[in-house]
């Protein structure tokens, strides 16, 4: 199949254009390159060393003896998104080229509203693009677990029947999303309904949970064609950013008590759910939503299980608590299905200590370098507006 | 009170300018003028004459005998924002300052991203200037009754309890709004309830029916004072299109069997509930929801109203039925709430007809110049993405 990605040079992107041309799939995308560079701005770096677009088509053409499409442009670019579509003429287009990062779109106005126009209009261009040049390709649009927020009750994949003063109807399930960043996707995801509802599209909607790890089958050995790992506040989600910190042997940092709970994946859940996703396409006018992770967890739980991973490393790895810089409930219900994805055979990896085994090896290998890191990894993007490092805070062992 | 209206030189804006200072509230705003130029580009104009924010200011200071700042500047301009309300120092914020118009979003790719983004960036950029500069001022943010679309079960005020699988919880109403601009409002409207959340701002969310009429208390004589008045089938709502359509002679044009039932108020009525919102803020932290209409009717109901009242003053209104260029239902489940403005002492009005009587009489005075646009009252604009004037159907009188 014909799978357009865009943001290829990403977390997800470039380890997906992989995994899928070793699937047998013909792959070209789109990136605008700027990941680097926010990275840069919080002045971070990938903990695994990330090579020039150049440098990794060669890796790729010389792993997978093909030649990958892979160009550098704007998706806020109408002319762009249509032209290469018009080449390309994808019949599965995987959307993860956004601005990901709550906490970055959570910095001052300039961020939050970047954040927004940036992510709605890239979206809005490929539903235009898909209107106009391929009206049949399959939309894979990256959501996020985070869009529902925290309701009391469970969380259904997208959509839920509900009775109200006697009668009944079938709704969107309402978002609550806790950020800048996740209210854009939130926007995304109305778009996109619509779309499908007006033009007869066909979308799958990822929500999909934290992801981490290192590993992915298909992966070659040459360094080039590794994907890149954040640990910083904005960009680094939690279990690679306690991975790192692990590493460099700074504490992990939680955030308030830690008990909120999430839904996460390793990276080769990711690859092999977009893939399914992929390969078991929407119908026509058809605008589902997937719920994607593995398991639920506290964050709590991740910091202690790191602890536990690093310790049969050799690592002495210390947990302490922060006060929390996010507006959010520490305390809450949390039970999200996640039944489509089982439903076209998913499997999902229920070992996430080995996945963090395999995690913390690699990054071993570039302690030295993270070392110079060390003094990023406490927060200081505060969900009120103002920036202030957080203080270290008193807490009791949280309960699992 | 200071009341900072955005969209002044709107329909509703240079309309609440005036209803509110007659009401001895001191009022400054903003507009960017751009509706002259929207409505220009679809060939049309205000049935009642508009004239230049000078003649409008001269004429409004010689009328209440007091200044007004009613600048021209770009609520996408963050300088211009925060620099007006560091000046003027808002208690209340009514935002009118939008492209309001379905069709006009729906036009094509440039006029739906650009739609989104200057609605979303501009409301955005009064969240953040209130954080700022005004943190105690209270938004009174315009929406629409239609960001709820037409679920099948009662629309109550933004928010419901929902019983799901045993748990309860009160979540906001799902929003399905059926044009992007209306998917614009509903961005804005999850914003503003987020930025509510984290940084405890006070908002009313107004999601107002469609607004008719051309009268409205504290309007005087000088004709520098009337507000504008939209026919096109973009900018031009249902009632005050009809009665346009009555005076020139051209058939009503009902889309599809104009069995689609909305909510309705005239001109009097949205400033009366504008300025009740004003004078009973919002509590610190609370978005509040107002579903802000007089009577819910079908389409089809109003044109036969116009047709009768278009009779008592002597006019043959003929009414057709043209292929309806939107993605909606016609037939649909219609029962919104609206006690929220009730009890805060909106008594709405109930006499459509008077309403309409007194448009028509105001119309009569320009028929002349409303004959030049005879041939743009058929719609072609479709949400299909394409352009193509509507075909006259047959269609049995819709029950009513």
């Amino acid at each position: 199949m014909r799978v357009f990605i865009t943001g290829i040079d990403g977390y997800l992107g470039w380890a997906l254009a992989q995994y899928m041309t070793a699937q047998g799939h013909e792959v070209a995308g789109a990136d605008l390159m700027l990941r680097r560079e926010w990275v840069e701005e919080v002045k971070s770096t990938s903990a695994i060393p990330v090579y020039s677009r150049e440098e990794r088509i060669e890796a790729f053409e010389k792993e997978f003896n093909k030649s990958i499409d892979f160009r550098v442009g704007d998706l806020c670019d109408y002319d762009f998104v249509t032209g290469f579509f018009d080449e390309f003429k994808p019949e599965a287009i995987v959307h993860l080229g956004q601005m990901p990062s709550a906490p970055y779109s959570m910095i001052d106005q300039k961020h939050s509203v970047w954040t927004q126009i940036n992510n709605i209009t890239s979206n809005m261009n490929l539903l235009w693009a898909m209107h106009d040049v391929v009206p049949d390709a399959h939309l894979v649009k990256l959501g996020t677990m985070g869009e529902y927020g925290q309701p009391n009750i469970d969380i259904p994949e997208g959509f839920f029947e509900v009775e109200f003063r006697g009668r009944k109807d079938v709704l969107p399930f309402p978002r609550q999303a806790g950020s800048w960043y996740h209210q854009s996707k939130v926007h995304d995801s109305n778009n996109t309904h619509f779309a499908c509802k007006i033009w007869g599209l066909r979308a799958t909607d990822i929500m999909q949970g934290v992801v981490f790890g290192t590993q992915f089958p298909g992966l070659g050995d040459d360094p080039r064609l590794r994907t890149r790992l954040d640990f910083d506040q904005c960009f680094g989600t939690a279990i690679n950013r306690f991975c790192v910190q692990a590493v460099v042997g700074h504490p992990l940092t939680l955030y308030g008590a830690g008990t909120m709970r999430r839904g996460f994946l390793p990276l080769r859940d990711a690859m092999r759910c977009l893939t399914l996703a992929v390969q078991n396409p929407a119908e026509k006018g058809e605008y589902r939503v997937f719920n994607q992770f593995a398991e639920a967890y506290s964050i709590a739980d991740l910091a202690y299980m790191t602890q536990e991973v690093g310790a049969s490393l050799g690592l002495n790895v210390d947990i302490k608590h922060y006060d929390n810089p996010r507006g959010e409930r520490e305390d809450h219900y949390y039970n999200p299905d996640r039944n489509n994805l089982l439903k076209i055979g998913y499997e999902p990896s229920q070992d996430v200590r080995s996945e963090m085994h395999l995690m913390i090896e690699d990054l071993l290998q570039h302690k030295d370098r993270l070392m110079e890191y060390k003094d990023i990894l406490v927060p200081d993007i505060r969900w009120d507006g103002t920036r202030r490092r957080s203080d270290e805070i008193k807490q009791e062992k949280p309960v699992n």
